[in-house]
């Protein structure tokens, strides 16, 4: 075997057998495969395809290339949600302290925010004290006691992914349905859970803005995580519009709060109850969709999965006092203006990678990795896709640093969100079909 | 403009700007390209293909890179010819002065023998003293003084061709056209003639073993030299078995010889002719193809040919009494031996990428490039395609070094020959068609 033939057969369009991909990949980590062999193989994979053997065999030599976390220790149903990232999807939050108050081990490796997405472990660091960089045995003994834990990835998962990711970036095979799901789900497999539940986003502020490319992007996964013999499900979910009604990492903790204490935004709720039914089912802790939901409502409900929250902040070294409703003790802005509408109408579409970049611009995320973020800054949404709104009625509060930022960020608002009007200047609005929180189930 | 954006392009099949092909190719040269960034570029160019002002940008591009003899001061038609390579195909040596004899000026950048094909460098190389490096004043001055001259590459030629092939070789992406094209191309343009005829040869012995591929190569090379203002002309030529009836450095040079006093093998002579014809016409010395054969062939019989020889091997340091007949000064191996026809049969193929080969492996050839080559060993060939041999009569000649090589060479001549007996041993042998010696002419 040698790294040239398994370039011309790529290059040819063959199937590779995984004993080809496992000797070029550990190759090109190793280094005894050149970086400019391994470009050639990446353009030809991203061209030609691979098919759900290459790809998991790709994912299995990623994982095996770092540390695995082993968790089978612990007794007990691991389980795990991964997002594709979207705006105001502070649904992890949530979810790890539900599925554990009902039975389930969370043991849930996040990630920061990048572009115009949020990212779980920003959110959490809004939290005063909040610790995200776990020991492998602080993570096995919080699971013990807590049952849940949100952390960081270590520098030691997925090494080969890494230096593929790196590759990828500058020759320009990033956005390859197989390549993206391998690369994914070669950190999930790292993570020691018996079954994943993927949350795709797919709309204007998704990764995957197409349905057919969400669809395509959920299914490899799937398909991967079946071959390495996990229990998976995807969901494949709106972004045409932010979740819930807040986005900014105090916000997002806030509404998180809300959503634990059985209140919150509607829609926001809905997701966390839908994933959380398969993730509830997928680690066999419930047997039917309405056993599951009910399950969870009453965790929510009785504030066991608020008390959870608390269990997990107190373990990670974070702020209880904040869980108890002291959420001044959260990082705020120290502005905060309403965006008001120009006219009278219905929202009929919201740009909401714009949408994303707009909260990133106002200090929330990040466009270097490393670099660091404002916890207060934000956006609180008043209006969404098929809400009506009157001239002079807020749309949106922004959170800000300066209270320069307010116009530029006013203006970009009302630039990502379209309003329609009343035909011919009378009669009644329009009326705006919302649009549906989940497309389709993935199994 | 930026490298990624040059890739993602070309990944996507779309079609390159000049300026954009301009400025990745001198990036990589220069190195503010990476080899990865390369590589990629590299593969989608093969899978997704170039088109010909993609092509002609390329070989610019490539050809800028380098030194450009300017031979604009010198009075005259400049034309070369180049081949694909082949077996036995010793033309150039023949058509150089043939052309010069015939009012045309031959500026001949040939190549060394690598893999199967032999090399004319090497050929020339046979006579005691020739000497290939020429400057490019001493190249200018004979052009002046003899009309021709036969000299290798400096190393100052197209270099941006020598990074990219350097890539190509270890990423699979050597075999499509249009890098091929633009590779050979890239070193022609640098001639600085005005007129090119490629001979392209296609068979069991050629770079491009099917019609299709010597086909889609020639209109290849030929649309790039158009593109830049060449006059251009492809002779797609049989490589079905060897041309002539000698393969190996001195062997060829005496055939040279034998074709520049009007003697010598029909279809070598015959090939000479053809593209002697095209090279005439293309460098305005003649209106038709029957004026320029019957010029061709009277430098041919009235010895100005042979002379013209004469004076590029004295100009070039090399021992002209092998011109006048002295042969026995070329380097002889030491010992002959005849490989002899097992059968009453009639030949009906021969594998002539194996006799090539054969012939490389006796000495004359090299395996990797620099090494040393024997110039004395070789086959002659006394039966071709279609001819009969009775069992015992000699099929070939092995010139060879060392008396144990003959029984291997044997072997594996009698390998590559096929020969069809009597239909169930009784009766005349079969007939068997001879491969044509020219199938098509590209301009």
């Amino acid at each position: 075997m040698n790294a040239y033939d398994v370039i011309f057969k790529k290059r040819n369009g063959g199937t590779l057998i995984p004993e080809e991909i496992a000797f070029f990949i550990q190759g090109v980590t190793g280094g005894s495969i050149s970086k400019e062999q391994a470009a050639a193989w990446l353009m030809a994979s991203f061209i030609r395809g691979l098919d759900d053997t290459e790809m998991a065999a790709l994912t299995r030599t990623m994982t095996d290339s770092g540390d695995i976390i082993d968790l089978s220790a612990l007794n007990g149903s691991k389980v795990d949600k991964h997002s594709t990232g979207g705006v105001g999807d502070g649904t992890s939050l949530v979810l790890a302290p539900l599925l554990a108050a009902s039975g389930a081990l969370v043991p849930m490796m996040s990630g920061r925010a990048l572009g115009h997405t949020g990212g779980t472990l920003d959110k959490l660091e809004a939290i005063p004290g909040f610790r995200v960089d776990l020991s492998v045995d602080e993570l096995k003994s919080q699971l013990k006691t807590v049952g849940c834990a949100i952390f960081g990835q270590t520098a030691r998962v997925a090494p080969a992914d890494k230096t593929l990711y790196a590759l990828r970036d500058v020759t320009a095979t990033v956005d390859s349905i197989p390549l993206i799901a391998a690369s994914i789900m070669s950190k999930k497999l790292a993570e020691g859970t018996e079954a994943l539940v993927l949350d795709v986003k797919t709309g204007t502020g998704a990764f995957m803005t197409t349905m057919d490319g969400s669809r395509a992007l959920a299914k490899a996964m799937v398909a991967i995580g079946k071959k390495s013999g996990k229990k998976m499900l995807a969901v494949i979910s709106d972004m045409n519009q932010p979740l819930g009604a807040a986005a900014g990492n105090s916000l997002e903790i806030w509404q998180a709060i809300q959503v634990l204490c059985g209140k919150g935004p509607d829609d926001f709720r809905e997701l966390v109850l839908t994933l959380g039914v398969w993730m509830l089912i997928l680690a066999g802790r419930a047997g039917s969709e309405p056993e599951a939901r009910k399950k969870l409502e009453s965790a929510l409900s009785s504030g066991a999965a608020l008390e959870k929250f608390r269990q997990m902040v107190k373990a990670q070294g974070g702020d209880v006092s904040v869980v108890d409703g002291d959420t001044p003790r959260l990082p705020q802005a120290p502005f905060q203006k309403q965006i008001l509408s120009p006219v009278d109408g219905v929202v009929t579409s919201m740009d909401t990678r714009l949408i994303g970049l707009l909260v990133s611009g106002l200090g929330a995320g990040r466009s270097v990795p490393g670099a660091p973020v404002d916890n207060g800054v934000g956006l609180v949404f008043h209006k969404k896709i098929g809400d009506a709104v009157r001239s002079g009625e807020p749309l949106a509060t922004v959170h800000h640093r300066n209270e320069d930022d307010f116009e530029g960020a006013r203006r970009q608002y009302l630039e990502a969100v379209s309003l329609a009007g009343r035909p011919e200047d009378k009669g009644p609005l329009p009326k705006v079909k919302r649009p549906p929180l989940v497309y389709e189930i993935i199994r």
